[in-house]
């Protein structure tokens, strides 16, 4: 772990002094930076360095960062490449720790540019400088009005309690239009850039310790370090801070384990899957969803369930909610008899006191109608969290009226016992009067349409059962330690079927009997040991795909027909250039439901765990969850519960239903061992585990070692 | 059909006068009727009608309709509902054909509002009148700047191409705010209340017509004439006017043909979705999709591929661009090598000339530098559409400057040889600079965020591709004649096995071998013939579930084991109260992959055919596809190509590949013997339908009779 300092962070953005050094007239950029920190009210001095144009932007210029008198805190530097070195150097000497770079052309157009990059963190290694960028625009610190960013902010800037962080410069002008469009305050945006010095996770690690924010909010085309996401997000969520992310990058597709076939169940962006939901961080697929999500979550914190009572003026709107809460997974549960009949005496006859709730256009006539209804939903004790279907009016022929209403219906849903989630009928912006009005009554945050409110409550909700979870104290992963009997191989190269297997056996894992033959004769011994109908192999080390080479006999029925196949298998081997000779027996297994339980390494994110169905359909219907391990016997169980065909498991369509205790044990412990065997391991695969009622059995097992 | 007449209706939709009848100060309906005649520029003459009150809204009323001199084009109707019909009544013996009434408290009360709701009808039919209502807010014709509509439109009301037609009074406020928001032209806003007279239907047809619109935008929440609704649907597809539909309703899951298997594969939303594809309705989940798409089908009319070339000035966007393709089945593909060399001509050195195309923030420095690479990506022989990703600034320092860079780009986008799609970063209003530039610049559309625009184009895409078909002449559905062989039941109840499948045999379906045996010595005789292993089921009529009594036996494999089976059989049967003493001797079967293949008659739609995968695991993961009937061979083997697992059938993981266009012959076979079948059949299944290679056979069949 490198993570930054927090303070120093802190510290960073938060500067009460700041130089723009290569300030210019000619530089939209420029012009754009000192106008943001002047328009949105940065209390501090602001100093100019040109060394060539005495006046910039209408204010005397400091021909170097030493000519400024007094403290300065932070550097912006936008010169040119070659002179941002000396720039560093000479703020160094001064005493300045902190930059950003807005300046281009380092790591991301190679050659040359990486050199300099390579210079850059150089620079500030050595004079221990925390620097933001190169190739970024700067921040936002909206809590603060510090506003040294290179690119122009609209008015208003809206203060508040979401974190935004971006690797991306052109998207961070989007996502804060988009805030101010719905009203959502920024604590702090970042817009990353290179990431030479201060990262991603830096600054996520900074905005969990910032009171100011509640939720952050993070654009990634990348996880650079995923170790320290991973542990800053497991302190978010103890924190209780939610962390939204859109991650990009959904359509690469990355199989890495080409042994093993768990390798065609995973790839990059399934394990960021796996990684994000068991960490608790919300994954979102656009910025309209990653800013609604982060907005509701910062003025809701978590909620305490998932039955949502509704109340809305609209029977259309509450139909396309019902289908979207079907969507989400939230419940819309039928109002107790008592919340009926109150809401009888409070809503016009010709209304039905359904859930969702359509209060009906006489909201028109009775404009407290909404008010008085949820009042009495919040009462409602089947109901965790009140969703209430309103905008903000865009026109008003009386605002002062308007005031009055929209506080009142406030003050109902401050005094609310429960939670309130504002959502509006369609995304539009919040416009000049509705955002009047909402100061002026001292109104929520209204969560942007139907279709973006909707997306965000299925993730608060969700984001809020692992936060009670967590909080709940969670439980321990499993783990074990591993016994490895004598005789195997060193841990190199492929352990196959004999090995693999034997060894899971030894470490707890059911395994169908394997008794090694040495001859043809011997295999019919045995095969009358292990009952018929049975199974033989070659037990040839080294060998993987057996089958192909006439090395598999299945069905076999008597002692006679065992014999022969081991002669078969020994003469088909042989003319593959392998020896034949000892083969394994094991007793052949009919019915049941095949799995594939595997772990592979991920190159960023280690051993993960993917449990899958098995079979010819299942696999082309790609039905499979990943986890990234340790995992608990939950977890594993989680696992295989949402596996699609999970019903298959449980009985459905006259199967015989699998003990799935058991089966999560298994699983659990497959993935502890694979832990247990620590950095030697590659792949440990599974495949099949045949289950069928209390009967769990390996048939077949490989392990794959990095050496 | 009972279709209102187009003119009659494009009539009624611009009225030269309209009368207010129970116009009063007291009510917001009335205030925002009269106030929205006014403010959006109605040219005609606007009379108030109030018996008791002199002066409402300033104006001097009239005490009735008969009152007033002069012409009346359009009679708005809010009076209290006792009065409604009276006022009817004497419209119509003034002369007055056409009625908004947005008085409430009919059907949609129930009771005595239902026998009110008639008597309008009645006095509609009686003299002819066209009536919009009760309990809707009317309509706005933007084209011809006339509102009669009983909610506030805030200005600006932005005339267009999209037709609106809603189920929902309070949504269609929504839907204008939207399209309002997003610069989104409306030709006509319909709010349809309880469709008593006038349906959705009659509007749809008459905006087919109607040389203002250019794409049809629905809001439903059902569809209360299929019949017309899919004539409709037909000739605006012809027209090549596309339609966008939010159909709410999707958690609702029926079930309707209990004794077929077919019944849980459909319920009306899986029909719907089925009825909107063949139609080339294209279906929505969210409002903002609905206008995001109308308003780009609009501005683009049909586009020619789904080859995409995608300009944009980030690379964050880009990536989300290229996750969002892939969603819709978008292809970017690769520029041609003189495009790549075209580029680096234009762009910065440190650009990438890949697809999407990310020119870099240097497009602050050089403006045109989106236009000059559109320009050259236009002419990529590989791409189909352009894709130039680019907002409406929200604020700009040089209005004129603006100006002349938007007309550039403006003029290079019509110049275009490919059409170009303008999508924005993220979904926020444009606002009055941003619509006033676009007004100076005669700038196209842009779509409302990549979110909702990619979903828009990847629409519009699919759209096009079933619109081209359709223009190409399409195929005829296949059609059959049935015969029916002697022997058969009249057409009442069930047949079983034999008798349906018997039929289907006589028809061309081929169907495994099935010889009917009288006594236990003929069945062992027969199943000689037939070749072992065989099946034997008892024959009797009317057993439904035969394996569950004991009247099924599998693998009998020679002619003693038939014998007993048959036996058997015979005595189970009988121990149920059924005569199993005759049997059915068929060749037992392995391998192969299990189809569903069957018809239901959905109450709305009608006879709709449903292909699934068979056996435990499919079905338990629900794959399969529904097509209204009938169908051509075509869409059969669409629909048996759509199926997720489709894969299997082509050869995947070693199976057997299917002979697909046997297999399609087969599927439209059995739809078109269903067609022939007409009014008698309820449902016809073949289940399971086994395909291996080129063997195709029917396994087993029922048809159900509607008497």
């Amino acid at each position: 772990m490198s993570i930054l300092d927090a303070d120093r962070l802190r510290e960073f953005f938060q500067p009460k002094s700041v130089a723009l050094v290569g300030a210019t007239d000619k530089s939209g950029w420029s012009t754009s930076t000192y106008n943001n920190l002047l328009q949105h009210g940065f209390a501090g001095d602001v100093h100019l360095v040109n060394p060539k144009t005495p006046v910039v932007h209408g204010v005397e210029t400091r021909r170097s960062l030493t000519d400024i008198p007094g403290p300065v805190d932070l550097a912006y530097v936008m010169t040119p490449i070659e002179v941002v070195p000396r720039v560093l150097e000479e703020g160094a000497a001064r005493g300045i720790r902190n930059y950003v770079i807005l300046t281009a052309g380092y790591g991301e157009v190679g050659g040359d540019g990486t050199v300099r990059e390579q210079e850059v963190a150089d620079i500030a290694r050595r004079h221990d400088l925390t620097v933001l960028g190169p190739n970024g625009n700067g921040f936002i610190n909206a809590a603060d009005s510090i506003t040294p960013y290179g690119l122009p902010i609209p008015p208003p800037l809206l203060g508040g309690s979401v974190g935004v962080v971006l690797q991306s410069g052109a998207l961070a002008s989007n996502v804060l239009a988009f805030a101010q469009a719905r009203n959502i305050g920024i604590s702090l945006l970042v817009s990353m850039g290179n990431e030479t010095v201060m990262s991603v996770t830096d600054v996520m690690n900074a905005l969990v310790d910032s009171p100011e924010t509640k939720v952050i909010a993070l654009f990634l085309e990348s996880i650079r370090h995923p170790e320290e996401f991973a542990e800053i997000a497991r302190r978010a969520l103890a924190a209780g801070k939610p962390i939204v992310a859109l991650k990009i990058g959904r359509s690469v597709k990355a199989s890495r384990t080409a042994q093993a076939h768990t390798g065609a169940l995973v790839g990059d962006d399934k394990t960021v899957d796996a990684a994000f939901r068991q960490l608790g961080v919300i994954r979102v697929s656009s910025l309209e969803d990653l800013m609604v999500t982060a907005g509701m979550l910062a003025e809701t914190g978590p909620l305490p369930g998932n039955r949502i009572g509704v109340v809305t003026p609209s029977g259309g709107a509450s139909e396309i909610i019902s289908d979207r809460a079907e969507d989400e997974g939230l419940e819309l549960p039928e109002f107790a008899g008592h919340t009926t009949e109150a809401l009888r005496a409070v809503l016009p006859p010709f209304a039905t006191p359904n859930n969702p709730l359509d209060v009906t256009g006489y909201v028109l006539l009775d404009r407290q109608l909404m008010a008085k209804s949820l009042d009495v939903v919040a009462a409602d004790p089947g109901v965790d969290v009140i969703m209430l279907l309103q905008d903000m009016p865009r026109a008003t022929p009386d605002f002062d009226l308007a005031v009055e209403n929209y506080r009142h219906t406030g003050a109902v849903i401050r005094a609310s016992a429960k939670p309130v989630v504002i959502v509006g009928n369609v995304l539009v912006d919040v416009n000049e009067t509705g955002r009047a009005l909402r100061e002026a009554a001292d109104y929520p945050q209204i969560a942007g349409g139907i279709e973006h409110g909707m997306t965000a409550l299925g993730h608060a909700v969700r984001w809020s059962e692992t936060y009670r979870r967590q909080q709940a104290g969670g439980e321990e992963p499993l783990a074990v330690e591993v016994s490895v009997p004598e005789g195997l191989p060193p841990r190199t190269g492929t352990w196959t079927e004999r090995h693999a297997a034997g060894f899971l056996a030894a470490n707890g894992i059911p395994v169908v009997p394997s008794l090694v033959a040495a001859s043809p004769e011997e295999a019919g011994r045995l095969a009358e040991e292990v009952g018929f109908p049975v199974v033989l192999k070659a037990a040839a080390d080294g060998v993987e795909h057996k089958s192909d080479l006439g090395g598999v006999e299945l069905g076999l029925g008597d002692a006679e027909s065992v014999r022969a196949a081991a002669a078969r298998i020994a003469t088909s081997l042989a003319s593959a250039g392998h020896d034949g000779s000892t083969t394994v027996v094991q007793p052949m297994r009919a019915g049941g439901t095949e799995l594939l339980v595997g772990v592979v390494r991920d190159p960023s994110w280690g051993l993960t765990l993917a449990v899958a169905m098995g079979g010819v359909w299942v696999e082309i219907l790609g039905d499979s969850q990943l986890r990234l391990l340790p995992v608990s016997t939950t977890e594993a169980r989680q696992a295989i519960e949402s596996l699609r065909s999970a019903a298959v498991l449980r009985g459905a369509r006259g199967q015989d239903p699998v003990d799935l205790d058991a089966l999560a044990d298994v699983v659990a412990r497959i993935g502890a061992i694979a832990v247990a065997l620590g950095d030697d391991l590659e792949s440990l695969e599974v495949n099949p585990l045949l289950v069928s009622g209390d009967r769990i059995e390996a048939l077949d097992a490989l392990i794959t070692w990095r050496r």
